[in-house]
């Protein structure tokens, strides 16, 4: 239990960026002073808190605020993405401190192309200085299906060749990492609440949007991953996604000239930035073609908001930040308007505030969240 | 902790009907076995556990056998449902021991109503004789929207005239028994885990079929129940179902006479037994009909279903009794052959074994689960 209820320290420390004194800190957590005195010392020899400054309550002594030293520990994060390969190192905090991309390789030399990665998270680790010892460890996000308890990707439409592949302990192996392997989509929902805007919400569905899309889901603080590891998809909802298959539309509609085809994933960028641009000058077809888009993005994250009670949408992904303006205009209204449910609570909407790299940034998310948030499933009973 | 402790050993003896040994205990929970020792010497203080027979394992002295004594507490469970209130006790182990159905009150005279409710659940007890003593609480089933922190109704569609009712606190009060109020849907896959056929389901999805439809939500162990106590709202995925439409639609038709026109959900039951035997003889219409709703809600079974990458699906509820068979021919190669994600896993569907009313089984089932299963969140600082 004693790292049990470290985590619940350390969590409630870095919720709270002006620091907590130990009495707002048995108060925020149930613990009794003398625990959290113990704790708080030992956090402190591990250099991961630290003291800053008194409070001055105006009746007592002056109360110690204690604050997370966010570069006493560090992790990584890997995103295999149809399109581009991204690694990152985050703080303590979830801040990156490190971010390295580059194209992904098309054809299925499975083992090259995971070596690739282990050379970049190494390197990574080697030019930030971060030292070694410090990183907690690998977290990997890729696309789905994905075998979770096996760590391999499973077939992954987009990533032709790939088949079934152990990626998560070849990379481990490799950097000498411990790794985790998510869905990319996990990922997201997970840097979303571990370094976004949403790290107080609860129940939180992510719309990713990138080569594919899918959805990261949290409801009742727990993230969602089922029966494999495969929660999120969306095709059943009419809100399945490929970049590939909108270019073509609008290459077939006459939108995009033929040289736009996307003949790999990592091609489509020009295509998608040429659509906005012509839907944001008035061009009626290409502004249809996304807000059509938008329509089916917008069903399916009223169902789902509605199906799981969830009181926050967010919106990220590299297409998502290429599209995501003209979508939200129509997505907004219609989660707002939804009637499925009589209104029991708002359901706000937003962007990312994570960027492209949000399923990276999750990767190693993943990696804090496992080994510093309070997860009493896995501690019980230790 | 002893608490948490306490549950993990009771639960793991009630999945064993034949009983579990001490040394198999503390293998399955993984505690050690003083501590076993000392949790079911407890619990046989109790009345809870009792010692029955010895296990000959052929080395060694035989192991002495342990087992729920199920009628050592009982839990009641009230449904309101828009046509029929029902109400039962039931065993440790979920087996109903008594109960008792009556029509729906029309009109919103809510106070009576929840008196009327209160009374059967005292008479219920009185005449089990099971005694008050043992009785570990009271758990309402009701139509959604709920506000599940207050314990309220909030405006159902089919209870005209309810308003926002405080239904748990009143029902609590006149009973003396402590009350959890749930949505209808949410307390029908609690009953499926805990009385039904799908206590070893940790991913599973129940369809509820009745007055209206809703979704009970289990997801890696966990039920869902969103930010307001609403998840499991199908009418985003264009599974919604009012009974009183499906029977209007019928008359509209020529299907059914104007005599099966439903004044009140609680009229709906020979129109819809009518109509399945109409589809049974072969009347076009009439399959047509109930075939049209089973492509619906298999849609939107398919959809959570790889949303939640759930492994099974269970239906019940009032409707689903009288139309379940048809429906489920439908339905089950629907969720076979679903093309949404490449199968991962098998996905199960089934009827509910425990009839029509699974609802108020469930209700009771909340108190068994509150008072009884493993529960680290609300246990844990304890």
């Amino acid at each position: 239990m004693a790292d049990f209820n470290e985590s619940v320290v350390l969590d409630a420390i870095r919720r709270h960026a002006d620091g907590l004194s130990r009495v707002e800190l048995a108060r925020a957590t149930g613990l009794s002073p003398q625990t959290v005195s113990n704790i708080t010392r030992r956090l402190m020899d591990q250099g991961v808190a630290r003291e800053a400054g008194k409070l001055n309550t105006g009746s007592g002594k002056p109360r110690t605020l204690l604050q997370i030293v966010p570069t006493s520990r560090y992790a990584l994060g890997v995103h295999l993405d149809p399109a581009v390969i991204t690694t990152v190192l985050v703080d303590l905090l979830g801040t990156v401190v490190a971010q390295q991309s580059r194209r992904t390789p098309s054809g299925g030399d499975t083992d090259r192309i995971a070596a690739g990665m282990a050379a970049s998270v190494s390197a990574l680790v080697a030019e930030s200085g971060a030292g070694a010892d410090r990183v907690l460890g690998l977290g990997i996000a890729a696309p789905g299906p994905i075998d979770a308890a096996a760590g391999w990707v499973v077939d992954p439409p987009e990533l032709p060749g790939w088949g079934r592949y152990p990626l998560r302990d070849r990379l481990s192996e490799a950097t000498g990492f411990p790794a985790l392997l998510d869905k990319d989509v996990t990922a997201a929902v997970v840097a979303e609440r571990w370094a976004g805007a949403a790290s107080d919400s609860r129940n939180l569905v992510f719309f990713y949007l990138g080569t594919g899309s899918g959805m990261g889901l949290v409801v009742e603080d727990t993230v969602l991953r089922g029966a494999s590891g495969n929660a999120g998809e969306v095709g059943g909802l009419g809100a399945g996604f490929s970049v590939r298959t909108l270019v073509d539309e609008a290459i077939a509609l006459g939108v995009l000239g033929t040289e736009y085809t996307v003949l790999d994933p990592a091609d489509a960028q020009g295509g998608l930035e040429r659509l906005a641009e012509l839907a944001g000058a008035g061009d009626r077809r290409a502004a249809g073609l996304i807000d059509r888009l938008a329509v089916r993005i917008g069903r399916g994250v009223c169902a789902t908001a509605t199906l799981l009670d969830a009181d926050r949408v967010v919106f990220g992904g590299p297409v998502w930040q290429l599209l995501g303006s003209r979508l939200l205009a129509t997505i907004e209204p219609m989660v707002a308007s939804s009637p499925f449910v009589r209104p029991a609570h708002r359901t706000t909407v937003a962007s990312t505030t994570l960027g492209e790299n949000v399923a990276a940034i999750g990767a190693a998310s993943l990696v804090l969240d496992s080994a510093l948030s309070a997860q009493p499933r896995t501690l019980l009973l230790g």
